[in-house]
């Protein structure tokens, strides 16, 4: 069988995926019984194109920025919150720093478009755009050659180091109001069917954000192309973890898709490179309103139901193990032929 | 608040219990952000009785044991694949191996009464019961002094290692039967409705087990208590099972709860040492049809679902990651005070 983990083994995909499914099939289990494990295993040889994956070595990439949103009451936290994170992610304390750790995984902080002055940091990896996008309720939120600066610096981002699973993060006080828009663009549906509580609106503010971003969106017209809706109500940090999600891919790696805003990102990334998709795992369902929806717009079934709605990668770093272990039970478990053991009477 | 972490601070529960979601809640996060995390995290607090928990360290144990029932045609495999499975965790090529690997856990394979010689290796650990149960369709499965036994000689392996998070599998051919019937017993509801397809049984094969199960429970009253249901319709390594979780519980372990026959070994400890339950992380919900009924019995909200329904312990080995974590962020994880972060406008 080791003749077909090469890359450049000569079968179709359909006799590759044949292999797959006899290599799990033969695993000394009854048939099925790994369920969701098993079909992550398929994915990730395919990916691997191997049957012998891989999926020890993860990184996070965390991409910061402001939006000129946020100054308007989109979000329960001040703008101020994006630069303190930043920090916080650099002294190692946030939950991404503590979830990094308990699984085994390198972060990297990206400065995308934080507000303020330029924060000069060893660890922190300058790639800004600007001080914060435009505010995207009255008009675009870049331009193009902001849009693709932001592509191009997170595409060479995503490229960037050996591992083979690459988990995105965010962090940017209004980036959930800048996902809902980008996705109901994108997806052509009204913005306040993806509309949620973000990181923690009440009542009346979530009203409020949703009076805001519906003045937003009738700025344009329903349908936008990707590129498009990130130029008009895009952030700088998720306009990067396109870029970095499509290089990620492009590099061969798997990439772990984590929450809401991650998720609209991957819509995004699919959209304007569709071979993305079959790089993809997906973290979690998130408790965000619109989430479920943008999942079941790229036909996602994420791995794990926590009800968490945090970002910084978080879900994808919990993600993780299991697609370690998935990628071990396709390398490493024994065959019924291999241990001599009895199949189903 | 270091002061509150020792294991005899003299606060109430519900003293303790205030101290640990203020901890929670002054993390750099939104409230609640973090979901079922924090909830497990709360849950180890109080296991440790500390702000700062630890769940770094795992050890899987497996319990092996083959069921008179077995030889009537309750499952899809032959009896000899639970002494052939057990060769195979002791050479590292099952799916348990796998994971245990993957996720950094210790494994122990314990023979509790395979069928059949006895097993010469020298990392067995060896405390068989007998070579089998009797038939439980036509009798009891075992005698008093063989189910104390079995408890006994769980409750000290349960003891045994200083790792601060224990999993339990197991291996029997014929085990979800057993299991299915003293999960009936237990909560006096009829076996047809926690009666499945195990490990994989066509439509035929499901009908007979069905059958010979209603046979199995005719043949005792409708509810029995705990000692008596693993008695008349145990297995070896069941009953074991429940002895190893009250003694893990006994010694401050967390337990990591896997599949159905785990669950039902849960439900049997929990009815037997009521105080088990709360160290009990429930790993996942199994595509196994009575799962889901013992975990409701039980007011178990499991972490995953996969769809799984190999046992072995594989499920509680994918959840120790989360439990892991967990614990890390309540130690670990800044608080708005120590990172300088802002809360809420």
């Amino acid at each position: 069988m080791q003749t077909f983990s090469t890359p450049d083994a000569p079968l179709s995909d359909e006799q590759f995926g044949a292999r797959v499914q006899a290599a799990i099939d033969g695993k000394t289990k009854p048939l099925g019984a790994l369920g969701g494990i098993e079909t992550l295993a398929a994915q990730i040889a395919h990916i691997q194109r191997s049957l012998e994956p891989r999926a020890d070595s993860c990184s996070l990439t965390i991409f910061a920025a402001d939006h000129g949103m946020a100054t308007a009451g989109v979000s329960a936290f001040p703008q101020d919150v994006t630069r303190q994170m930043v920090l916080n992610f650099l002294s190692g304390g946030a939950a991404a720093n503590v979830f990094a750790r308990s699984v085994g995984a390198s972060v990297r902080v990206v400065d995308a478009g934080v507000a303020g002055e330029l924060m000069d940091h060893p660890d922190l990896i300058q790639r800004r755009i600007s001080g914060s996008t435009a505010n995207a309720i009255a008009q675009p939120a870049m331009t193009p050659s902001e849009r693709d600066a932001a592509l191009s610096s997170g595409s060479a981002l995503g490229h960037e180091g050996d591992e083979t699973v690459a988990c995105f993060g965010e962090m940017g006080i209004g980036n959930t109001s800048s996902a809902s828009l980008v996705a109901a663009k994108i997806l052509s549906i009204p913005v306040g069917n993806l509309t949620g509580r973000g990181t923690g609106l009440d009542d009346e503010g979530l009203r409020h954000k949703q009076n805001l971003l519906e003045q937003a969106a009738g700025r344009t017209g329903a349908r936008l192309d990707a590129p498009t809706a990130l130029l008009e109500y895009g952030g700088f940090e998720i306009v990067m973890m396109v870029g970095a999600m499509i290089g990620a891919a492009a590099s061969g790696k798997i990439v772990i898709v984590d929450g809401f805003i991650a998720t609209v990102a991957a819509l995004a990334a699919t959209s304007i490179t569709p071979v993305c998709r079959g790089h993809m795992v997906f973290a979690h369902r998130s408790a965000e309103a619109g989430h479920a929806r943008v999942l079941e717009a790229l036909e996602a079934t994420p791995l794990l139901q926590l009800d968490m709605r945090l970002g910084e990668g978080t879900g994808a770093l919990l993600a993780f193990p299991l697609v370690k272990a998935a990628a071990a039970m396709l390398r490493e478990m024994a065959s019924f032929e291999s241990a001599g053991v009895s199949g189903p009477a």
